[in-house]
């Protein structure tokens, strides 16, 4: 794994013993695709990035020199996963911030997961619920304890993936993905107000008017059309099996995947259908 | 600041950038009052590490084995503050955890905090709230957001401490510490049974009875004879200001701190009347 890690504007060696990251998870993070040598959604990426350091009011390396540190880790790299982690830095008093914190931030690459079942996703349905947080819902933070112990169940079940609810009973998301509902010949999305992450490729879909945010429960779901999840990374994949029921092979998720893969061919090659 | 971090029972410079605290806060802390070179409360910290580190699935290092390093690097100190921070360690797929984790834990040393106002601390009431999540309640984990959020509103009111209701409205704790509310000569606090730390010092006055579970809501509050907060450093503290409303010194807090102080001297040490 090539990794590089800064604070500020300095490459340092990782992080101390006091980064608030491994701490509180004081910090962010953006997962994007790298094809063809180029993260085709790094705009949408640093947008998201940048809205929730603004909102945790953690400082923000110029844009310009992270963009030149990730040039220089893709030379020579054709396809992968580029992770970036973004932390407050060091100190403070406990929990307070500190007031000059100098930000840490790591970027490394990873291989593609693999490629999914083309009959689709099998679907756990987690016990593990996601907590009501306005003040931290759609930002992509490192307080992802929910997610391990979700993704821990998904594990145990012998499942690709996990639906989580949040603790009223709204259909959120995947662990690690959105959640696409197909009705009447239209995709619908949960809302992630309270919980949950905007997850960048849900947000494309949104923005191009292809899919809707609708409030569901579990119980809406068994009369859905068909079911996927989307993230930024793997793009759009079909769910097979969730609670007990299948579904075939929709054209909808077909023609979505199609639609997308025309702005972005990168999700043509994962998914199932490749 | 003296530190030490560890990989299983092997030292290491520090946590790799692939830790999985560092990515989503998937570990555990404890922190412990050093006293005349000794850690008074550490069979209660380590139990709550352990209860901890079973309900995550975290493995935990040989007690024995922490216990030997924390004793070589508290040698010759007198008095400060211990952190022990537990991380899952590197690896897995995303938010799976690894099969084989091998679990990171650092120790790192830190002076006393600053002697509070003998009056009493002033608490701002936050506007961050604490979200309901029964899986994580209780637990001194690493997912920490909420409470800088609130730290940070507390430091921008130029208050000592902030108090934290959950997302129905119930009284839980401050952000470092637990609350104690006296009512007709007894001593309550609030459950964590949704949300919250159960602190060390907490338990200690629960199991010995000297002080009882229950609800409140924040107007709850302004009928209470005297508030007071407590943890582990810092022991008990008497509020004098919250939400514009003034306590003057209670006896009962006096006492509170007197008998805790039988079996743990470092608690006459700090708090404002030492």
């Amino acid at each position: 794994m090539m990794s590089a890690a800064y604070m500020g504007q300095e490459r340092v060696d990782g992080a101390s013993s006091g980064n608030r990251g491994l701490a509180y998870g004081d910090g962010l993070f953006e997962t994007l695709r790298v094809h063809d040598g180029m993260l085709p959604l790094w705009p949408q990426h640093l947008a998201r990035l940048c809205a929730g350091a603004q909102r945790l009011a953690i400082p923000l390396p110029e844009p310009a020199f992270i963009e030149a540190q990730i040039a220089a880790l893709l030379e020579g790299v054709e396809a992968g996963v580029l992770k970036l982690l973004l932390t407050r830095g060091d100190g403070g008093r406990g929990y307070a911030p500190p007031s000059d914190a100098l930000p840490y931030w790591q970027l490394s690459l990873h291989p593609l997961p693999p490629t999914p079942a083309a009959a689709g996703l099998r679907l756990h349905v987690c016990d593990t619920r996601l907590a009501i947080q306005p003040a931290l819902a759609g930002l992509k933070h490192c307080n992802r304890l929910e997610q391990v112990l979700a993704r821990t169940e998904v594990e145990q079940a012998g499942c690709d993936e996990g639906l989580m609810l949040d603790t009223n009973g709204q259909v959120v998301s995947a662990t690690a993905a959105n959640v696409l509902v197909l009705r009447d010949g239209h995709w619908l999305t949960p809302s992630v107000a309270h919980c949950g992450v905007a997850g960048v490729l849900r947000g494309l879909l949104l923005a191009q008017g292809l899919a809707n945010v609708a409030e569901m429960r579990l119980a809406d779901l068994a009369s859905a059309d068909a079911l996927a999840l989307c993230n930024a990374v793997r793009g759009i994949l079909p769910v097979a099996v969730l609670a007990g029921q299948s579904w075939p092979a929709n054209t909808a998720v077909f023609d979505l995947k199609a639609r997308l893969a025309m702005a972005y061919p990168m999700f043509n090659a994962l998914g199932g259908d490749a």
